[in-house]
Parts: structure tokens; C-alpha cells; sequence
């Protein structure tokens, strides 16, 4: 049997910590050939970033990339010491050494192949391959350069060498027990989910859940790898990220509620409302790379039209400045923006199959006196946005419509 | 011309004087092709090992080198950022990806060979490149193990970098002004010297200056590498170590007054004198890597001699145990040792061609009272094994005889 492990950052802060995964891993490790790729040390990657800034407002993305990747290198080093001090046969490398090839773009390289190679006879010859996450290395020549994956970089090293070494398990790591149906701080009825689907688990990550980036989930469902998430610190059974089947959708059609009250409301106001305006609102936002998302569209008076949408806070005073322009150019009278609105999700694949779970959503809100502002919807999830003060009263009332204190 | 520059530990160990080394290169690259070799900041090598030694008595050689080289792998980039503030193209190498391929040995690896392919290619294309000191790898691919150099590691980088490139000055930059008569902190009237010969340097360096370890030294005699010893926080002038020429040696055949207070002495007593003795005394020491200098036999008396040798204080208690044994083998009555001894020598090549300069160093030492237990010469030294109080008198005694006040 073949298991890749990931532990992160959180879970090696200290070489306490460290000890600790060091046994978990000795444990598995009786019965299984195992990879396990490794984060940063705690707070290590900010540090580095830290000194980096102190040096240069902006810093080069290959030379942060060569930085960033020791905070992997050493951890991996670390980790491969405290297995020897636990009798286990373990040797570290770097992603280059693992035979990660990226593309050439610093900061977010993706993964253009895994060469197993060496990473094949370490596991052969019996030891645990310790391999730094979230790097890579753009050729497989020792003059080649080190790249860092960007956000979710280190699950996406895991699941691509799960992949790469076709391995029978792939767990992931963390400090939460698993997927969980919503946010448990904020409705402690949260159920802990065993299984969800690829595409369940993208709309929860796309819509606020942080338990894992939708990059390394998308390279699973691609690949066929199935990712347990759960907990280093205990022995819960974590959530089985999978292909959907049957007995899934029979279960109950809702697996989770989202929220996401990091969002900001922009309106363009008095628009003239003429074929092509949508386009040349949002195509320059597009060409910037900010993600836009609910888009409403008021019925057209006297020929003016005000439309608006979200776009997350980090990204608002970018969309203003993309926009101003071109608020001149479509002549529209005003831009106004409201930073306190959130989205609130449901979200399952039963919901492309099954009618009625639109109106149940909407019935719940109003009958705890939530405005809906706007509502965008995918085959799976139907997402409705709100003022952020009504989050946790949102939240809370669609986790107990749905009954999925029960889950 | 190309310039090689290499930068301690010290000089780099915050980025205030990162900052500073960042202007100094500046400067030097204006007329110059430059590769940089920089060390790890400050005290990070010996924080690693500390971590490293939390988890394991005796952490493995390749594991250790992985970690350890991260140090170099970050001030590198750090100091390429710094340079990027200064407004110069700089780019930052791993040893690996500046060619530097080593013996599979961990921690004091030999550099095999220099493949500058990529360096080359940077400083062709304008680049100040800036390559981790002290590491190297094991051959030209990514999955490669990483390695360190050992002590002396950094200045050896830049040796060896010096010789791949043909540059035409290696400049090793430190925390001092360059090589002088002898310890300023001992001898106030300590002279500055403006060149000094390889074969100098290695006797100095042998004989207890901390300035420059001998291994690079060797390789810049070797491959003919001039190399100037100079300052990082001042522009003074520095010490150009280089071939002999015939003005150095007419000037002063005596060039510089070492010491050594680090010295044990073991005496073996009451051995039976017959031949093969030093050998069974001697060969069991030089298995186990323990270096033995003055070496000195009593005259038999009665059939029986006792012998008497030195090692560092360090290597005492191994050289201890490894005799233990020998000393029944032998048939020697006992094992005496002695903490408190110290080396002072006298360097210079004119002792080469000029007879006399023993006596007059023994007549320093002796109208100092200072009793004088053993001696040991090479072509360009002679040292006499002291008492370790006399040090300091003994090197003043001989700084003056040798009117090196005046050097």
C-alpha cells in the first residue's frame, strides 16, 4: 500500500509538534509505503516575507520563491531527523528532488509534471519520503529554478504525488477534524461530514470554506485521488473528499451551508441601458483578475439602468480603479460601493436533481426577516446575498431548514 | 574583469548590514562582472543544529546538510533583494545552480568540479549573481542530494568560483582589517601586512590565526587565485595573499609571530625503547583522525624513554581512549597529560635561506625566562611548545626581536 500524508504549518510549529507527527507518521508508516509532504514551520513563510519587505517594497518573485522554499526545505529536513529519533528509515526532499516540474511563473507556478523517479526508489529501498510542500522547480537540471505554488500549494503537492505514485490513500492534515456542514463557531449543531463529493467541496471552498483550497481538490477529482481530511492532533476519522455516488445523493440532499462575509457590493448607478454595457463593465475587471460574482441588474427606466456586484473586500479598491474609467466611457452617473454584505450558501448535489430547495432557502430566510439582495445559483449551490449583520441568523436558520444537525 | 566576493556570517547577519554589503557591491559592479558568495546570517547554522540536535543525538550527515543549507539558500535571496533596492540586476544561485558538484560525503564535502554553465550565463547577461556560500550538490540533476562544504566552506566557494570563472581579483571580506604580525589583541603593535605568500598563510593559519582557513588557501595556491583578505565594515586596503615573489622576501624573512593556547600535551612514561614503538604509539591516533604535532622522545635511559606529544585541547579525550589500549600493548608504565601548553611560532619564507633565526627566537624566549619544551620546525616556522601563561610574554618577546613593530 502506498499513503501520501500532508501535514501543515500548524501542526510542525514546534519540534514538540513535530515529535508528535513524527509518531503519527512512524504508526502508518508499519504498514504502508508513505510520502508525506510537509508545510513551513508555524509562521515560518510570514517571517521570511517579513524580512523580504524590509529590504524591498516589492520583492522579485523568483528571488521570494528561492526564499519561501527553505521555510519547506528545513521542515522537511526536521521532520526526516525526528523519524530517525523515532527508528524510522526516513529521508527528505526538496519538491525539485521529488521531481516536481512547475511552470516558469514565479509565486503560483502550477505543476506542469511529476517525474516520481528518485521519490519511487526512496520508497522502494523502505524509507518514508519526507518532501517539502508548496515548491517545485521548473526543469529537472540542478541549475534549474525553485518555484513556489502559490495559495493551497502544499495540498496540491500532496494530491499531485498521490497521483504521480497512483497511491491508495491521500490524508491531508490540519487542525480541524474535517468538513464540517457549516462553520461550528457558528452553529455549534455543525455536523462533521465522513464523505463529500469533488464538486460539494468546491462550492463550499469557492463559497468561504477554509478547510481546503479548491485548487488541490479540483487536481484530486482530475486524477481520481480520493483526500481524507482530519485532524493531527487526534484520531477522528477526518471527511473522505470522493467521487459523488449514489448513496450520498439519497442521504440527504443539502450538505452544507457556506458564508462568506468578507464582501463588497459595487453599483454602478443610471446606467444607459444599451447592448454591450455588461461587457464593457466587466471585461476590463476580468483582464485585472478580480473575481466578480452575484451581478444584479435592475429593470431598465426611462432608459437607465443600475447594475451591481461583488466583489471580495481585499480586492475592492482594485475594481474601483479598474472601473473608474470606464465609468466616463459608458456614462454612467455614480459608482457607490458597501463593504457589509455577505453571501450565505447551500450547497449539494441533490439540489440539480431536486426542484423546491430555492423556495425553501428563501422561505427560511425571510422567516427570520433576512433581506435577500441578490442571488446567483450553480447545478449544485444556491447562494443569496445579505447584509453581513445577518450572517449568523442566516447561517444558523438554514442549517436547522435543511436538518442538518442530523447529518 | 570579473570580480569574486565573498561575505561572512557576520557581515550579513542583519538587514541593516545586509544593506550595507548591498551598496558595497553596488559599487564594485559598476566596472565588473560579479559573482557574490555570502554565508548564512548571523548565528543561523548554529540555531539549525540546535534544532536539529532537539530531536536527535547525532542527526544524520544528509539530513543536517539539506537543513544547513537552507541558511545560505535564504541570505542569498535576501541579498539579492537588497541589491534589487540598490537598483542592480542581481539574481541569486543555490551552490547547485552555480555548478558546484561534490563528493556524496555529508557535512565536509570536497568540491569535485565547477560547472559555471548558468553563472556564466547570468553574469554574461548582466547579473550581479549571488551564490550560496559553503553547499554544493551531488551531480547536475534536480534529484541530486544537497551538500555542505565543512569549515571554511564559504571562502572555499569563493575560491573555487574564482578559479571556474578566471577572475581577476577573489576578494574574501570579513571582520577584520586583513592578516597582520599577529594578534592585535595580544601584541598592540600588531602591523597590518599588504601581502603575505600562500605558503605563509597555511603556516599562519596551521599555527592558530583564525583569519582564513588553510583549505581555501590551498586552492587559490593551487589554481593560482590571488586573494585579498579585507574588511566589510571600513575600505581599508586588506592583505593580498598571492605567490611568493622575490621583494617579499628580501623586506622581512620573518612575516608574522602565531599562537596557539589550545594545546595538550600527552606523555607517555617508562616505554620500552625499541624500534617500531612510534609507529604502535602513533598509527591508532592517525586511524582516528586525531592530529598530533610536537612530537618529542627523552633520551633512553635503562632501556626505557618517555615520549611526549601534543593535540588540541579538543581532540584530549579521544586520543586518550584510543591509547588506552596501545599503552599495555607497548608495555608503557603510564599516561600523563598536560591542558595548560601553548604554541607560539615564527612564519616567514626567508626562514627557508636564512640559518640563525632558531637561535634568535630561542634567545627571545629565554630572556623572557620562559622555558622552552619542545620544537618543531617546517621549511618557512619554527614553533616551541610553552606553558600556556607565557603565551602572551612570548609573542611580545618575538613581535619585537623580529622588529615586526616596524613591518
Amino acid at each position: 500500500m502506498i499513503v501520501v500524508q500532508k501535514y501543515g504549518g500548524s501542526s510542525v510549529s514546534t519540534t514538540e509538534k513535530i515529535r508528535n507527527v513524527a509518531k503519527r507518521i512512524a504508526e502508518s508508516a508499519r504498514n504502508a509505503q508513505m510520502a508525506v509532504v510537509v508545510s513551513a514551520m508555524g509562521d515560518t513563510t510570514d517571517e521570511l516575507i517579513a524580512m523580504a519587505r524590509e529590504l524591498t517594497v516589492l520583492p522579485d518573485g523568483r528571488e521570494l520563491d528561492k526564499l519561501l522554499a527553505t521555510g519547506e526545505q528545513a521542515s522537511s529536513a526536521i521532520l526526516a531527523l525526528a523519524l530517525h529519533a523515532q527508528g524510522v528509515n526516513a529521508v527528505s526532499l526538496t519538491g525539485g528532488q521529488a521531481g516536481i516540474i512547475t511552470e516558469k511563473v514565479p509565486s503560483k507556478a502550477r505543476i506542469l509534471k511529476v517525474d516520481p523517479k528518485r521519490l519511487k526508489e526512496e520508497l522502494n529501498s523502505g524509507k518514508v519520503a519526507v518532501v517539502a510542500g508548496f515548491q517545485g522547480i521548473t526543469d529537472n537540471a540542478s541549475w534549474a529554478d525553485i518555484t513556489t505554488l502559490g495559495r493551497g500549494g502544499s495540498d496540491t503537492t500532496a494530491v499531485a504525488l498521490a497521483a504521480a505514485l497512483k497511491a491508495d490513500r491521500c490524508e491531508i492534515y490540519t487542525d480541524v477534524d474535517g468538513v464540517f456542514t457549516t462553520d461550528p463557531r457558528v452553529e455549534p449543531a455543525a455536523q462533521k461530514l465522513d464523505t463529500i463529493s469533488y464538486e460539494e467541496m468546491l462550492e463550499m471552498a469557492g463559497q468561504g470554506a477554509r478547510v481546503m483550497h479548491s485548487r488541490a481538490v479540483e487536481l484530486g477529482e482530475l486524477y481520481e485521488v480520493e483526500i481524507l481530511v482530519a485532524n493531527s492532533a487526534n484520531n477522528t476519522q477526518g471527511t473522505l473528499i470522493k467521487k459523488e455516488d449514489q448513496s450520498m445523493e439519497v442521504r440527504n440532499p443539502v450538505r452544507g451551508i457556506a458564508h462568506d462575509d468578507d464582501v463588497a457590493r459595487l453599483t454602478v448607478l443610471s446606467v444607459p441601458d444599451k447592448p454591450g454595457i455588461a461587457y464593457q463593465l466587466f471585461n476590463p475587471l476580468a483582464d485585472s483578475n478580480v473575481n466578480v460574482d452575484v451581478i444584479v441588474q435592475n429593470v431598465s427606466q426611462d432608459g437607465l439602468t443600475d447594475v451591481s456586484f461583488t466583489v471580495s473586500n481585499a480586492e475592492l479598491e482594485k475594481a474601483k480603479s479598474v472601473l473608474a474609467p470606464v465609468m466616463k466611457e459608458i456614462g454612467a452617473k455614480e459608482l457607490v460601493t458597501d463593504e457589509n454584505m455577505a453571501k450565505v450558501s447551500i450547497i449539494g448535489s441533490g439540489i440539480r436533481s431536486h426542484p423546491g430547495y430555492a423556495s425553501q432557502m428563501f422561505g427560511a430566510l425571510s422567516s427570520e426577516g433576512i433581506n435577500i439582495i441578490g442571488i446567483t445559483t450553480s447545478e449544485i449551490r444556491i447562494t443569496c446575498l445579505i447584509n453581513k449583520e445577518n450572517v449568523k441568523p442566516a447561517v444558523r436558520a438554514l442549517h436547522k431548514a435543511f436538518k442538518l444537525e442530523k447529518a
